[in-house]
């Protein structure tokens, strides 16, 4: 079985370390098809960045899904898990919503960490979108860009291991989800020092995608997730038009 | 002062209703400017189409808000809302956001009413996002496409009277949001019928829009809505590049 | 048109200060009439003294609303709201709340701002019952009595801006509603060394009561803000009495 | 021990109602004391009234509670409660909180049941502001003024049986609180024909005041039931203004 | 009166001392009779002791409860509450549910004091099955064993004022309720030194369970409550297996 | 790898329908080990015999773990699951949890299904307790006890498709998840009737058991899912008091 992993954004740096992990949690068996976005931010830092790559994974999406058995989105903010999830005929697995999942299967209260403050409002927004509100006791992040997981991994280290911290001493997290698609892997070398469980999520997104596959659970034909039927779009790509056209 | 009242999706009724509400209810000197999209979805009827309209909804905004004060959004998913407000140098008021300001005004408990089943939990999720969840006690829908408000208005209006008097007597909504762009001005031929106040989410928002401009906030130099600083983007209009390109 | 502005406490140099913001923030055309209580609370400071003014602002409102187009309270715990709102045959604006809405206009969390800690859970309890708990992060306060606004205007300055670092940085607040009729046109002063928007709830709330007037909505025939009807009452002013008569 | 029972409306025959329940729930040794308001509302029906009633229950506490040990409030909103604990040197219980209390130590679900659907909804901000919203299910009414208990039983039982049917069947209510100060000792001919228990809120609140006295809990010093000190008032009875005077 | 003590656990010292406690806050009139566990934790500081205590309190129930009007649960994560509710004939209370409601009665924020911080979270989950998350605004710890109360009280002492203070200070609590059955008193030592109400789950749960008693409310037959009727049942102790057989 | 299954109730055909679809959704080279409770309830159908069931689920846990990978609760309502997640040094998921996840992974509001009302607040508390309360809009249930799945399957067919039509229609859930141990497998015979995904919880928990094994998190050394260390207990199985003995 092919899955894709989405990376909306421009970096392929970003694709090649999600890509990485999502090999290394799959199945023997699975086969991992990674994409870099090619319009819209090079890393996403804000959230009208996040807003334009919606159209990015939509696009890659349409363009790169034939063939494969599931999505798996390689962008921390789970951008358009939705509208995939709708539009697609396979499923679709959102890396924080997967990271989500596996820290509550081994936690009860649940720390998320992620890059730069100013992100932070929008990690919030989608875990009470995820409707897991009450399982989050917090996000708190490292105060760098995150491309200085590559360029200076060092701080990144220091930072985060204080902010893993203030998660389990001062907010009682018992396990904290990596969020960034930067970050990935990155628990691998803090786990040692931190007391609870540090959990990525693409690591937990591709044996849920797995999962899906296995459960083999039918398209719903009700609902805000069944494909809306034909729809009238213009200035798309012919692949992402082409998803409008019918139902699969 | 001018405000410009956004409209992603492409159908160009849709953006006329709306600008001739915008302008019934704008002060004497507001003068209303109003666009239509160029790519993406006819009418937004699916999570996708919303998906693809954030991007939409930006590069509008980017190419047209010069020399304006204000920004409306006329898409009643509110899509990109928060995007603008971070990325734009001036206030931005999403339509179904004024239309639930303007109803928790003259209402303790508020229903919404939209078009088709399938995106009342788009709108519920809307709500949730907004932080209104404490005040909306329902969103029930006419089980028509939004553009029979222009093919077969006595069907919408009769399905909009008996979708209204389920959420005043079953629900007990003290004020009703019409919330779909196509519904522009229905509530006044429906006001005479419903014993609650109906609140069209544009006619609200073009003065919301005139108090911001009139209390000159300054814009946060803090925070997920601050302006993040110059940005690396690809593949966008340069109008929307840009408005990435270092702060106003 | 008129707007009718009611301070229930005693002090005349509240009323003015609330009533010059309320003038700046008027359209031009729109006249402010100002009220000042003449029983109960020289400043509202507990619960006992807000109990009380329940009762004045009713009072007030019944003997001076005759010609005006809407009522804005300029009390900051938004005292007798719901009642004003029912009882009136025009638009009510507490001045809390519509900071509040001012402040969601321009931020996703907010931070509220008042005077004396035994207050907190008073301001506290209004944000939660006006719906917008999940907007709001935190209550803090400066440590003085309201009336330290005229009498030690310095203090006040710099505890207030203490508290707005505790709310911005502790907190991740994106905008701030100074609450405390005391504390009208304080904003401005601070302005300028904090990096989110301040909000005052006066500036916002006669706008908004502009808006109401504008749009005309029918006072409701139904649910807890229609007007109960002919009620039987005894030992109140007459004029007050007579609102309890029958529908205006 | 005295307990003062306060019905701030000015209906003699329900405050003789209230004190009949409240003697046949009182231990022996208790002496219920109680009072009748004499300006305000003839019967609470409307958020208008209830807001003067605030006053109306502040002044007889003031005036009546010398000797006694503890306050019952005979009034279903539950009004001034928060006021009278700040103000008053005994405890005070509110009828609706302690049906509340009592319903929740034999049911999961509770439902409520008042007069008149425009109640419902200032019924539904009770429980929220008492922190109850978790537990109660749903607010449900009889169609009828409180008056009918005495001039029209049999409506008043056949419409109450069919809102405890609603209230049992449709959303799963394991107890239901009377609310209304006139329905006292109504719980007790209906509960033949209900399948859960009906609670009455004045047999609960005489018993909690007590408990309360036996606690003998310090008044506190900090927080907003803290008395709050010398405070500046006008035109009040006397003593009501000596209430604000020092602390007891 | 007959009132049932139960403590699960297996140390005598903390049933005498919360007999003792529950007879200085008994009516006259009311006997206490207290059992200790026979199988099971001996003193419970785990989710897993708690789990197994589940079947002790109900075999000890089973036992004890004849010639009993009430029972009361002398553990202080209210061990077994609602499965005790359904299968007895007669009320029980919990003593941190009582706790909870005797400090609701007299403060808005509520805190909670515990042993250890482990078991915080196992409290805070007990917070909001029981509906209080709404007024509990933290749950503190003493970072010693409960047996600790015996050994070195003055540490018990020394570090539960440090924890009021912060409840106190920092998170606004207007009372705290001690949860910890080997904390039984403990308030009293304390009380003189902290501003706020200092409230004993068994203390309260005595008044509450004689409440109960005078009211005399039905044993419901429909709702999650009842009576489950005769279910099969094997390998437990014969009079709780009797328990099962039929409906009281 | 071998993972355990535990049915901690006495019915072995429960079991062996567990076990039936625990095998089918394992992976190759996982073996299920599924064993039955030997003391306390035939059936769960009642708040008590859960309550006796933590115990059993915790026996047989200690007694059939050894050489295993994983845990899974072969019993729908999660009985014990935290207390053995702390106390056993290997992954646990509970049905019910697992389902919940599932669905969560294909829709946006989820509908829970079950046997019998009564049990319906017990269903709902455990949705509350994962933190599901925000996506699961409803639990349904079949009035029939969990047997009939095997004495009158066309009952339980019957009801089963009333109850996922009043859940899709009424409530708009968009999957379903079968709550009920007995309930295993039937979703397969229902789904090419309801137009949304039927979900069978164990078919979830065992690629999730999977998805742990595989991601090796760390037992945690914090919080309240650490392993409490050396406790004293008296009269459990050698087995079970073995784990409390030290830590792993």
């Amino acid at each position: 079985m092919k899955i894709l992993v989405i990376n909306p954004n421009l970096t392929q740096a970003v694709t090649d370390a999600v890509a990485a992990v999502a090999r290394r949690f799959a199945a023997s068996g699975t086969e991992i098809v990674a994409v870099t976005g090619e319009f819209g931010p090079q890393v996403i830092g804000s959230r009208a960045e996040n807003a334009i790559a919606h159209h990015g994974v939509l696009d890659l999406a349409a363009r790169h899904h034939a063939g494969c058995g599931a999505v798996v989105l390689g962008v921390s903010l789970d951008t358009g898990l939705l509208a995939l999830r709708e539009l697609l005929p396979i499923p679709v697995v959102g890396m924080t919503e997967a990271g989500l999942f596996g820290a509550a299967l081994v936690a009860t209260k649940i720390g998320v960490l992620t890059f730069g403050a100013r992100m932070v409002p929008a990690y919030e927004e989608l875990v009470k979108s995820l409707g897991f509100a009450d399982r989050v006791v917090g996000v708190d992040r490292v105060e760098l860009p995150p491309t200085a997981t590559f360029s200076d991994p060092q701080a990144v280290r220091r930072l985060s291991l204080e902010a893993c911290a203030r998660l389990v001493g001062g907010q009682g997290a018992e396990a904290i989800v990596m969020a960034g698609a930067a970050m990935a892997g990155l628990n691998e070398t803090l786990q040692g020092e931190v007391p609870v469980p540090l959990v990525d999520g693409v690591a937990c997104a591709v044996p849920l995608a797995e999962m899906l596959v296995r459960l083999g659970l039918p398209k719903p034909t009700a609902g805000s997730l069944a494909h809306p039927g034909a729809r009238s779009v213009r200035g798309l790509s012919p692949e992402l038009a082409a998803l409008f056209r019918a139902k699969p």
